[in-house]
């Protein structure tokens, strides 16, 4: 029986490519997946058909939309998850869900061998394999671009000869990697990192510089899951895709920083990602009403090692799950609206309202009605401060 | 010989009110010390002679505008300190400076006894005893507000029966604290959290909503300390005050925010800081481009401890001074150029530029010159994952 | 109706004499709670009677020690608890199920308030009131010894006084805590720190000096419970009590200290806890066999977390409810046999077993069989050093 | 001119034998390096007289015992540096300090490549090429055991065929690294991890079952430096082998475990490290004392990190010379006596003294003459616990 190989497949020229020269290289039979993660462009049965006319003997295409909203949007959310605090985990999220239908289309199609287009000097790479590791330890792994320096350059010449159903001359400047959680722009002047994004990279998002009227939302949060917005009952997908919209629509959520990628080198990003960004902001104010104190202080060391571990490849793992039930364990309470001013490239919070409110209007006021008692300030300090007083006193007698 | 006492002194009724009351409480001489820090208002010769009209023995004042921002705004810039991610610790940096006169007014009058003018319920009574306790352990402390239930509307009485030189009419709705770092409004409408800020709380920020052109700045950093913006050497007081100017001007570093008190309550607080924040976010894009990865990560974490202590009062801790050693090593290379759009409330990195970068473009770029040996990657990636797949291959098995 | 009181009671002179001092102070009626948490000493009904000898209307009694070992004890094994790397939290985790009891008694009896008799300096007034706290909040705290100045010799004299049933004439040199995770012991000649522990101070714990034939044992986890010793099935209470006798026999666990106390003094401390240190000795080695290197670095820093929130009272805190859902997660796969010698003081881990081991023979030897493929490692030493190496370049060039 | 390659030679059969097979593989002249830890074994001019006969074309020896005692040792007693809590990081330390030894004579000789003689499953291959990226990022690296899968049966062979003057009969079934801090073992039978290490395995430390008097010392440390033995001044490497005389032969210091190696797995480990082991429970008892808690609280984590980067090859990185820089803050105060009983395999404290110390008797005793404060107490565990309670009252009511 012939070997199969399963190929993570975009629709575009090199992995389309892909399929010939692998089938050639190893004499297997390739099976194409494509995964519909809400990154717009080409309809699903298009890439399909493609990956079938260029020589797969299967090609699976997957609405994982949903799925990939509910089971690893909802956790990056939840986590406030913003990598060197700026990036929301966009390509980083998106690799586990591929993963996972990668190792299911091997088995279903008892393939050995899974294959993927990242080059080896990116994340990508390590999110791919060490997830096939997880998921299905057995399969073997080849990555072209890495393993066999092939090209782009070397896809066109290989598409033209066998004349693949492609168009190899529109040329792109940008390379781009994009899903419903936002969207990642690299591009050959960016790398010079005193050059400023052009207005051009940007497609999710309009320019925040030009007039418009502020648009205000309230998102309302059940156990840390976005339920409605505006008062309107909405899954995790569609509060993702209205935010994006409205929020996109305000030039909310664009990044540009130089970051550190897995492989150890620095590289410089730009990203969009005006939903993600928008629901963060509103989390992360909703987390400051209901979140007790020492709670959300030790949270954030575990969202950011949580981030560190998602951005590094490292979604199927022990500690990822045992974060995974910490967190879900401090959103509990995690419920209410916030009302939020999107406008100028900013989502400002205005108010927030929560029946699991630990502020608690009467011991904060200054007005009648403060319930507070003073007199037990005086101890509370003196017993804060002594360990520092005890110092202080040895330091002076030495 | 009379026994003294040292009260800080702000120039408003509360304090002015409290040189007599104090006086004629203890029986003790009243010593007046007000510190500039870049507050703005009445001048300090003005506060001085209230004092003495007030009844104070002596009255000193002190510009430490320039201690502050090169002891206490630098060492935060440094630590990108952002309390709960949001808040640039405008009077927590404040508090230390203060009790530090003090300590030195007490020690140069011989003054047994400090007194400040904090409630019970707030931070900033830990930031001043705990202070006190660390620098001057064997001073005592006298709270009126907080011990004796002192209230305004008693410091009017009393005022207005002693005929006091202060304007006792004029009722502003809003506590305020302000310093070069930034300003703190509080008031009674604010404490219901639903409700927006209105303008008319803001003073050092410009209305981000109004259309305006963009203002581009420069700024450049040497071993962490600005130095530099648009080309002219600065002192860090003149970077903040510039910025506050340009920054504040283009409506940038408004906060709005739910925040954990020391003392174990939520409140609701409103802050402005335009040159912290654009300074801050300056910083940390420098620090992508110059700090090493692992050293990064773990520096978030000191960040947050070294944030938290200052929050809490604890300026003049043990662990505070060990931090310090560490962000002060850590910044031996955040040297370079940060270019900036000020704009609609945001403060944009848009290109950096260093000597000491670590951004190796030929590590980086995907077009020619390319150094990277992709060829190092493969081993690395099974590597990293190993202990994650043998963990999925014991699961599997169970 | 008349008000009701529950008093922590211990049977001893304070809290003895306490029943009767409280409710002549406050016109309440006294309900004596006492707790069995496998301290020893006298029996429970002996305990009960002298509570109503003394002027209690209800003495409640409860058989608490499995209770204790399996909510309080197995979380503390689970999380490796050891305060400051040393003290297994002994007293600590004794105060929260005692609360719990009080709570409930005050609730099933209609009392508005209890008491304790901690002093002023400790930890455990904390652990009691802001247990309390999180169970009743509306509870009210009487605490006679801190609050009304209530000492030990004006207890004898008030016993003496009322001819109350309790022989106020032996008197220990020893403040004791004990329960069968172990005991604490204070005494003045202790409060000399040079001074060395003398062998009357033990009791749970034999000499370790003499000589004696050494102890295996092997202890069987499943889950990171401890379900059998030697092969013959045990409770975790009996685990304990097994291994308190067996480990105590050859003197293990004994422990002389200076510890950090929450309320922001140093004190010295001796304890014994030869079942605890000999679990947790074996507990953390079947970690090392069981758990994935990445979640078993995270967790010694939830390990120390949970220890200090449990040291500082903090048992019932939303923080700690969300800890424990982490070590929960973490110990799913904690199962196996562990195989220790006993013996002149140390309990040394000689053997481990497990089928949920990650320990690979295969890819650990040195030996013929070898599957670990060297090949990988250069490239991962490579990328491994790479962030590293980029900075030394840096500093060469500068 | 010929190219040159430095080798860290041990004198032992294998690196013997690689002088003249690189030199063969090569073509390059060979420039063995010995560095003298402390390891004992032959002399270091037998061991150069060795190399040259066996064709290096220079051989250099060092002895490096102060500077590794001084410049490694004493940083990872100060920062108690146990690597999952168990092993002292004995050979992790002798790697950084071999590597510069390396760097210095690749300078000097001009070589443009080093050589070491790892496995490719190791630790060590990281920290010897980890360090020389960093110290000289151009010299290239061989390792031929792992890259050539060179073994020691090809080893014999070839030494056979040259007549090199190395004995190649006595063969030892464990696989040994020493140095003054400690003593490494591995042998194939430990390789099943129920088997118990025989007491053959052990050289540094005598049984501990055996009776024997037990030996109390006194060691003095000033800023958390060893100074002193019994009142007799020492430098830091004296300190080390005098307790490794006196605390092995009461057969202190070993250790059985399976460690969680960097390369992704886990390998079952013997140790001894009888001084290392005395000298950091004397440290950390004298950190108890004069280390203020929230200072020591952050150190655990910051000598945890510590400790991962050095037992993972980043001895020489930005990030361990960060922490490397708050440990030394931590020990300004870290003076004082610690006395301790060595006996039967432990280590026992037994009394401490220090002008630096926090713990105030005062403050602490609860004789006579105690001058805490209890009045304060109430009020700072009322607001210590208030987050919890208001949190508790929420959860009621939901």
């Amino acid at each position: 029986m012939t070997e199969r190989i399963v190929l993570a497949y975009s629709g575009g020229l090199d992995t389309s490519v892909a399929i010939g020269w692998i089938a050639e290289e190893t004499g297997a039979e390739i099976v194409a997946v494509a995964v519909d993660l809400g990154q717009g462009g080409e309809d699903m049965d298009t890439i399909r058909k493609r990956a079938i006319d260029c020589g797969a003997v299967e090609a699976v295409v997957a609405d994982a939309r949903d799925e990939f909203a509910d089971g690893y949007c909802l956790p990056a959310l939840q986590a406030n998850a913003l990598y060197m605090d700026r990036y929301p985990l966009v390509s980083a999220l998106s690799r586990p869900v591929i993963v996972k239908h990668l190792a299911e289309a091997a088995k279903y199609h008892g393939a050995s061998t899974v294959s993927h287009g990242c080059t080896g000097k990116g994340n990508d790479q390590v999110r791919f394999e060490v997830g096939i590791g997880a998921l299905a330890p057995d399969l073997k792994v080849i990555a072209p671009v890495r393993d066999y320096a092939w090209t782009r350059e070397k896809a066109i010449v290989w598409a033209e000869e066998r004349n693949l159903p492609i168009d190899v001359t529109k040329k792109s400047p940008y390379s781009i990697d994009q899903n419903v959680w936002g969207r990642a722009v690299e591009t050959g002047f960016l790398e010079d990192i005193w050059n400023a994004p052009i207005e051009d990279v940007y497609s999710y998002t309009a320019n925040p510089a030009e007039p418009r009227d502020a648009d205000e939302v309230v998102i309302t949060f059940d156990k840390g899951v976005p339920v409605a917005i505006d008062g309107e009952t909405v899954t995790v997908l569609q509060a993702i895709q209205i935010l994006n919209s409205r929020a996109g629509g305000q030039g909310v959520g664009r990044l540009d920083m130089v970051e550190d990628r897995l492989v150890g080198i620095k590289s410089r990003e730009v990203y969009e990602a005006p939903g993600a960004i928008a629901l963060i902001t509103a989390h992360q104010e909703l987390e400051n009403v209901t979140v007790e104190r020492d709670l959300a202080r030790f949270k954030r060391q575990v969202e950011q090692r949580w981030t560190e571990l998602v951005y590094d490849g490292l979604w199927f793992s022990p500690l990822k799950d045992a974060l995974d039930t910490f967190i879900a364990k401090s959103q509990e309470h995690v419920s209410g609206d916030i009302r939020m001013t999107l406008h100028a490239g900013k989502a400002v919070v205005t108010g927030r309202r929560s029946e699991q409110s630990l502020y608690d209007f009467n011991l904060a006021t200054y007005d009648e009605g403060d319930s507070f008692d003073q007199s037990l300030a005086k101890g509370f300090v003196q017993l804060w401060g002594l360990p520092s007083k005890i110092a202080a006193k040895r330091a002076q007698q030495h």
